[in-house]
């Protein structure tokens, strides 16, 4: 992509109305931008990340066997009167059409997905098993100051599933866990597993998983050498103890903020919409039902809060827009030649052959992009590309051949 | 995939409160599920088909030079109260929130786009330049009978352009209809362009793209020699005349359903938002406005009202959920390994191996689902497989190798 074309250009100032670190990097370096509070249209720029960011998600829900699917946002009041949500949830938003019909916009979707499973599974046998949507999610949030960490209409990763009993439901959640610990760390970051409460409607534990990173809102204590994690306001020890669980590793405090969520829903929804099946001694059961959250455009904001400088976003690769970031620095011919080779090669470059802007602004441009590899062509570097990543300072002289080499 | 594991198997009946073929067979095939009317969920199969349409237009948006965003569905009421639409557009979901403030939903988006692209574009260098999106709109329709041809939600690819002269729009509206009929033919459609009128705020002419259909809701009078077309309602000739256009082709009718259009905006939107700029000679000037649309869930409800027969669905390849319907009619080990192979040679390929389920009852949901090819693994055809179009009526008895080779 040539960057005189792209649409969504860099912004000279940080915007005044943005207090959060991610909304401020996303919507200067061309991103994001703000239709209102907590409501985003993503540019070019942005959709590319939030895609890969969502094929990552999608890969490991498929490879536990969820099936996707996408349901509308638009649902029926009586859905949600049925669950108790109409009047129970506050940042459900209401409709009432022309016709004085009465809708809900989807703040979270047990109650399409519940009757859904019932009409389509009729025996046990059918069981377990889990249906996946990456769909936007409508929120009347009071405040939604904090950028793409909170917002009023977002993209959401659900999956819900159904199990015969308890311990199947328990056994599928350890590997949701593990899918979910891999997508963090695909996406560059190191998530802890705490428990939490229930939510709404379940006395039950619910299980939130905490991306490390200094802008964090939460404080949690983590041990050190096993996987216990928990809410420092909460916790009953103190950084420093021992871990009671594991009895060995030391209790480290750090920041945190939760980009994901389980919760053991129990019959709650499975009773509500009778989604009731026979066992095999032909014994009536209604079955457990999980429900597995991943806030896509939130985990986006999540990232450039923990992989950023003061000069701007740090991709880690896999979520980057462009693998490489080409700046021409007056050897027009010659930068071309290599933004053809670099595309023939099927690497994601984003090339800035801008003729009327300086060589400072372009090493800006570029730092605050953010992309993982920056190619700088000039008339002093003659043959060699200056090769320098976004994360380190060093910057080395390579010949075509060795940059090629690197990127494969 | 296996369709023991897919979720949304095949129905006995169609569904008695749907009146259309297309959502006739597309419910009672497993590939939507209706929450409402107008409103349906996307089932795996469903999705597929949706997706593979949506890349189609994707690919030829891009090609067009589109540069694809996302904006968002939840929008102030503000931008709407601007233009005129709040009070003028009769489909417009309006919402209230807790705190009192009125929202709109997207019915459609030149009152986001038009000030996304003032605050970016500060040249007239810049124009002509387009902007898309594949999203979901959101209208207040009174009635939504027509299933997947008229929703009250339904994901829309929407297209907006700007330039500096009528001269320009016109050429570049010829650009995006190529590249619509393009979309069409490679959704197996035929698509003919109608002059109709502009929509509630132009009295410029718009265009309309109709899909040859005996199912359509239209009559047409097409020339049978150039690309003359008009609706028959407002027509002065009648079927057999000579084309007036080219003095040498004769009229033909046909019935024919709108898919797909395009707006001469005109300086509307643009002077609504106050988006001006400089020409060459530093003289000021609103951009003309183009606005291009498919509805994505239309053009499938389309597809299957054109390719269906008196036993289900016929997809053309490029939008099938699988190139390939492999039924196990007892002869499992071998239908496993074709399977395999299939898989391997990564064709796209849904398998039926219950084993609870007689050959009849397989044959038909092959003919409901109507994958392009169906093959039959026997211990009747031995070593042989039964390969069938679903299209044509004849069978062939072929090796492992020959299927291969065919469906490369």
């Amino acid at each position: 992509m040539k960057y005189s074309q792209l649409f969504g250009k860099t912004k000279k100032l940080a915007p005044k109305d943005e207090i959060t670190v991610n909304a401020q990097l996303l919507v200067k370096a061309g991103y994001v931008n703000k239709l209102m509070a907590g409501v985003y249209t993503y540019l070019p720029l942005g959709l590319r990340v939030l895609n890969k960011i969502e094929n990552i998600i999608r890969e490991e829900m498929d490879a536990l066997g969820g099936q996707e699917i996408f349901m509308p946002a638009l649902h029926p009041a009586t859905i949600w009167q049925k669950t108790g949500g109409w009047d129970k949830i506050d940042v459900l938003f209401k409709i009432k059409s022309r016709t004085e019909r009465d809708y809900a916009l989807g703040q979270s979707h047990e109650e399409v997905v519940t009757p859904l499973a019932k009409e389509y599974v009729s025996s046990y046998k059918d069981l377990p098993f889990s249906l996946y949507q990456i769909q936007f999610k409508f929120r009347d949030e009071l405040r939604a100051k904090s950028g793409l960490l909170r917002g009023r209409e977002f993209p959401m990763k659900d999956m819900y599933s159904w199990h015969q009993t308890q311990e199947d439901f328990e056994n599928f959640y350890e590997k949701v866990k593990r899918a979910y610990l891999k997508i963090y760390e695909r996406c560059g970051l190191t998530a802890k597993v705490t428990e939490a409460s229930g939510g709404s409607f379940t006395q039950k534990i619910s299980y939130e998983f905490m991306i490390l990173t200094d802008a964090g809102e939460d404080d949690i204590l983590y041990c050190n050498q096993c996987e216990y994690c928990i809410n420092q306001q909460i916790a009953q020890s103190k950084e420093g103890d021992v871990c009671s669980k594991c009895n060995q590793g030391k209790l480290v405090k750090g920041r945190a903020v939760e980009a994901g969520n389980v919760f053991d829903l129990g019959q709650k929804y499975t009773k509500d919409f009778d989604f009731e099946l026979a066992n095999e001694k032909g014994e009536k059961f209604y079955p457990i039902m999980g429900c597995y959250g991943i806030g896509v455009s939130r985990l986006m904001g999540v990232i450039v809060e923990k992989w950023a400088d003061e000069k701007g976003i740090i991709w880690p690769e896999a979520v980057a827009p462009f693998a490489v970031h080409l700046l021409d620095l007056g050897n027009k011919d010659y930068a071309e030649e290599i933004y053809q080779q670099l595309l023939k090669q099927k690497i994601e470059v984003l090339y800035d052959e801008r003729e009327d802007i300086g060589a400072g602004q372009k090493f800006a441009d570029a730092d605050l992009i953010g992309c993982p590899v920056r190619l700088v062509v000039s008339q002093r570097n003659r043959e060699k590309i200056e090769w320098k990543k976004r994360k380190e300072e060093k910057s080395e002289l390579l010949s075509l051949e060795e940059i090629l080499e690197r990127l494969r």
